[in-house]
């Protein structure tokens, strides 16, 4: 049996987490779950909300596609005016359903859930206080770490020990956090993951506020985007309005530039800045940077779409969907013990032939990881009968982990921290191979203040990382 | 509850049905199981496997996608060297299951299973006179017709029976038969739907023989596309070897031309013909006859994309990708009793504001069919700010209904059959609205002798059509 | 893997069916499921129910137990005043789901539903003949074969063409039909399997006609019974009220005797009998034919408590409930790969140790079939520290195969079919074993005319059967 | 919609648990598996088994029967030697998942993993504290607390900080727990619950050592019992061998009397006595107490079977098994509108009028809670034409909850908290009622030496019950 989800999406980067909350509207978990929806693409492992009634915390998490999970029944059990909501990425393990968020628990504090994106890098030194001194864990991720900090703290109101956890944990952080009455949100004083707000106008003249990791699930709702939580933010959303506060003093801004190269849906606006202008730019750029005489610019779908049409409209070369992608994808499939080449991706690729016969063929994609999957499609390409299949990368070379809630292989797989770009060109046997310079990355994203941390493309981490976590990062993040 | 499925697929023509054939190799099931997901998109209410051991007939069909209901159970319960699939079009109504084909049953011919695509026009009439004669159905599927006819027949073998129920059958068919070891296909004498052959070398030097609607499913299990089943024509593999006899003289051919418009995929060569130029030239023919001054060709994805990119390419004017397509979809969601503006196509569909803002927009798609999405899209394209929306349709209006095996909305629902072009526009409340001619949609198909069917544009029948079967089309389709 | 309820049951016979039928309650479809319910133990393989609404006739047929299947949304699909039940006992094969009933058809007769209790023994003659005449079968049920004979009479009206099918069809039935606005019930000439009528008062004085398999499906429902359905008879319930007629003259009368024997529920009335009498007689006149000096009376669970409780009665020796019977059963199980001796018995009973060492123990069950069974039990009564363990059997050795809708193993496997009750006895490895006599058996039942079948004991069958039937017995029933 | 079990079993008092725990077996999962299938009868909401391979944990908790959950795949996810399990009865609630066990986490100490029977009498006040400590809680059962005082123990070994744990906690708890390579068991000093020790030969002539709350448990994995984990004693099963410590002086014992009455299975070893005798003698007694002229005993199924016996055969009445119980019960059942009469007892049981019609009834059951299910069924006999229906209960009446693991109402619901005898019997409707007398009782028992605890009947209880305790006493249980 093979899967083909896993076997697919191994060559590629994954973002852990998409959070929304809401406070101050009658159908909060009804709306929650359609944020959910619109931020599938951020995690398709798990989902769940917590919602309060003002009494209690009610909560459903499971495995599975939002859309699946939040039935009638379920969204039933989910009663009152405030919720957040979290979709978590695929994940292997048996605790994958305890790994399920908003964790929510009884403390001193009262009940509280929460959810977040992101990876705290002192996760495990904190983790080991907090067993040495008599913590319990029942899950593997660092949402449980945050828990424990604010049960633990003496403060007496949940806010200001929220407020003290955030001061004990490093890293990046989008975090969603419910209490009987109240919305709280935070971000890291990086910024490193984004997180909107916005404003949901109601019939009656009133309004509610909302979170979102990306504005796409604003859109859905009807809701407006009114600006970011800051870096280095709190944000409080209770009976009283809406409280903002800084609880640390920001940082250098460092807004994961990969969010604008791949994760991101193209019709979010995300770090305050649409990201469909960016991949356009990515594509333009590469074009003016890596130009080369070809006969078709084609796509890898749906990653390479938006910069393929800007490396077309530069070059002036025409743009052509030529590899038609298979959207009825199960999870798993029965290999015929008859070899098929490549069959992984056949599953969810198809080539025209008829579009690439005898063409001379620019690939675009966002990036290449291991180099297996590209390898797969340039040959795919050529046996269609391509005369020349040659890749273009709308981002720079990915050489290092990242530790801010990206789900990446170790350097020993990535090919690029191992490989010369002429040796990653020989590997996916292309013709010729170019990637993005980071300074044309800086000028898409208009960067010129430096706002964006790439450090998967040049090793240099906005904050201390330490060995051990390095070794064990895929362990702890959200 | 609303039922996104059906009401984002409101407004669009709908393909009946897939069939996939396979005789001669040890691993039919496992090949026909992959040759149904490519072909997926042709229906995804219900799917079926039938294969022979040689001695016994086998079966699985279930309702739901081919990845969800071929698991390895399932598959291990179909041995055999020869097998036949289908996959079938959503459609309402209790007795769906029983719709579900292959249709596999005992007669004194022996053991006997038949899929379909296409529409008998003669049904109703077979099926009254059949049951005058004391016959039971037990589905309002036309391939039970076919079956008793068949069974009836006075021939003694079985390709002698399907021969004489053949020349009984009137209107569109692509037909798989399976016997205990012959795999038996036909087409009707006008060739209305598709029905392509195919070889699959065997690491053996052998080679089994394949049959499908679309050759895309050749592509995925490494099989070649060799040509057609002709109209009229019968093909028997078993294992004297594949006998292609003419069961009737070929009539007019009449090719339904709306698979090149939208029903087959892109990467599949359907009638003789790929898919992906006639798209193009579509575009490329609709930006001749209809221009406009505009700023950018947004296509409404998917089934827009090819022609949108054939616009661009002519015009000249930018291609941009505004509208997002949301994949992740349920079944069913619980609307917001607050009302949400369009929820329904805002699920599957968000515009990127920043590409359409200010924007005069060129929106591309493949048809209209009661006009009530486009209308909703043209809306929300409007609101994500573009100044002006001119709407592109890449065939000429649809005014008649289909009677082949297309599912179409009765004549009183046919937005086209009841309004001008102007009352349309008024309609869907575009700037601009335009069809392709019929010339040019010939042109597309590279149609100089009259091999296609345009009744759907013209009302003009390649068959005698009755009222009555015009009343009820929807009840005996495959 | 062990599939338990299939081990366990092995060394039984099985009933083939439950019936039920209902005319005029606006909650037909409800009330048909409670009877079905009440009739669990006759089949439990799968169930339907079919109703209509004066229009259409609706039907939900699926595997499983009654309570999973109608769910309410199982229950909305099925509308209307009349509604007809089924449920079927297990068996093999990948068609279970083709054979579930009632089946339901379109014919020229218009839609048509049956289900039906008992066996047909020339189902295959008259199948070939169906065949030869061009007819074709989708499943392996005899029903098909009425639906057929019905759909082929040249009779106008539905009643008269049952009529003319009742006619060419030989073996045991209770038959229960739906017609648009009719119920029809009809048994055979002999009387084989039962039938019985009742009467359910409504709120507004007025009143519905119910029809069961057996009695204790009124009860649940608070019906009454008001007498059977006469062999030979036929009952139409429609809008001009209750017809009864006699289609044929009755035969000789033949009551499976085995109903009382063991299949009905004891608190059902069956051919006019109650069961728990009989039963209670069974065990009596046991112990007066085979009395033995002994310490308890242990009953196998359930099926031989009654005739225990007689049998201890009637000899004076204390009841004892020393086998403990695990009703949690699941479908499958692993078994451990460490010999668990006697392991499919012991998961549905245990030994009280405590009741039965050091005595000498009558264990009372209502039959052989292969002995298997009996002996583990045996084995695991001993190993439980019985110093004797004498079996007492309350109907005489089962010879001969039942061709009355009884699920019996070939003659082969029947151990009382080729081995002396010494013979068994040894197999079974009990210190003592005696069965019921014929007369008793007689006496129990009150049969001094003759009314019931002994041919499981006697192999006198009241009917001709054929050596095919013989041989086929197992494929063709209901 | 009917919650039938429910409605059922409302009037019952239930057991909360069943724990199962073996050491030094290759299939460790499989087996405990088959003894917590034994145990089904004591919770049947959830299960849980958590098994070490040596090295890691693994764990499977599920909503549903044993059977349904431990499919093969979910037992190929607990390799290892050791395991231990849980069986855990039906609360209402949306957070049942969570309470599910064996709960397993990571601590200071390694991973641990922990089920238990009973219930903590000062479970809320250790709770606070540890909230007030920093502790989080994610379910409301008493595991938890445990857990976290383990963890919270400055102790080094698990064994140390488990004793240290025990000394905290208070009330009643049979308490089975997991180490990386070692399995330990406890009792509460006054051994309140059961809890079994027992030896597994393997074929190799090793043996395993196994735990379970009954000894049927033993019995269908072929396991001996040799004694029972005594009241206050810690028992590890190591790499060192058996360990078997007082970690606490025992208290005067105070066994459960209700495991005998009703609880547990009769053919189990509880408390170091055979269940059988125990209800046998209670019959007895009952008859000699409270003698009746009637025509016959029948026993309420299953629960008064074994005491209805004993009636009978002291009386010289005869017994009867006049009340048919349905077992193919399901969990949720449209009930019709039109009313029926009793209609949620009569899902479950079906008097046979045949038998009690003109009949003086003894009806032996072993308790009466509120009341309401007797009315019902005390209405069917009489309705089944019963000429006076004398109720009999096996122990004496119930004036006072429960708060040593089993789930009783609350005061104000227990009938006889609040009525006479007299006032009970006019409740009930029956013609006479009676109660075994607690002397009767013990002497059943044949606790001379005050082994047992009878604080349900006397509202004495062993241990000091704070008022809080007695308000929450439900939300707090295993």
């Amino acid at each position: 049996m093979l899967d083909t989800e896993a076997d697919f999406q191994f060559d590629k980067l994954h973002e852990e987490c998409g959070v929304f909350a809401l406070y101050g509207h009658p159908e909060a978990a009804n709306l929650v779950y359609l944020g959910l929806y619109a931020l599938q693409h951020r995690g398709q492992e798990s989902a769940g909300i917590a919602s309060s009634d003002g009494r209690k915390i009610h909560s459903v998490r499971k495995m599975g596609h939002v859309a699946e999970i939040f039935t009638p029944d379920a969204l039933n059990q989910l009663p009152g005016d405030l919720a957040i909501g979290h979709t978590r990425y695929s994940t292997a393990g048996e605790t994958a359903l305890l790994n399920a968020q908003p964790l929510s628990v009884d403390c001193a504090k009262g009940q509280i859930a929460i959810a977040h994106n992101g990876n705290l890098t002192n996760a495990i030194e904190l983790r080991r206080a907090l067993e040495e001194d008599g913590s319990i864990f029942q899950s593997t991720s660092d949402t449980e770490v945050i828990l424990h900090l604010v049960a633990r703290s003496r403060e007496r109101t949940i806010p200001a020990a929220l407020r003290e956890a955030l001061l004990q944990i490093e890293g990046a952080f989008s975090l969603v956090m419910l209490a009987k009455n109240r919305v709280i949100v935070a971000r890291d004083p990086h910024g490193f993951r984004p997180l909107a707000m916005g404003r949901l106008e109601m019939a009656d003249g009133g309004s509610a506020v909302v979170f979102a990791s990306e504005t796409c699930a604003f859109d859905l709702i009807g809701a407006t985007y009114t600006g970011d939580v800051e870096p280095g933010e709190m944000v409080i959303a209770g009976p009283e309005g809406l409280t903002r506060e800084r609880y640390t003093p920001p940082e250098q801004p460092a807004h994961c530039s990969f969010e604008h190269v791949y994760f991101s849906r193209p019709d979010s606006v995300v770090f305050g800045r649409a990201v469909a202008p960016s991949r356009d730019l990515m594509g333009r750029l590469l074009a003016r940077e890596h130009a080369i005489d070809a006969d078709i610019v084609v796509p890898v779908p749906d990653s390479g779409v938006a910069a393929a049409i800007g490396y077309a409209a530069e070059s002036g070369i025409p743009y052509q969907q030529a590899l038609i992608r298979n959207h009825y994808v199960g999870r798993t499939f029965i290999e015929p013990s008859q070899a098929i080449r490549d069959f992984g991706v056949k599953l969810k690729l198809n080539p025209i032939r008829h579009m690439l016969e005898g063409m001379r063929v620019i690939l675009v994609d966002d990036s290449i990881v291991r180099g297996t999957t590209s390898r797969k499609i340039v040959r795919m390409v050529r046996n269609a009968g391509a005369k020349e299949v040659h890749v273009r990368i709308s981002c720079p070379p990915t050489v290092s982990p990242c530790y801010y809630g990206v789900d990446t292989p170790s350097l020993r797989e990535l090919i690029a921290a191992n490989s010369t770009v002429e040796q990653i060109r020989e590997f996916i046997e292309a013709d010729s191979l170019a990637y993005l310079s980071l300074e044309s990355l800086r000028e898409s994203l208009e960067d010129s203040d430096r706002r964006f941390c790439y450090a998967c493309y040049t090793g240099k981490y906005p904050t201390l990382v330490q060995i051990e976590e390095i070794v064990t990062a895929k362990t702890g993040c959200c």
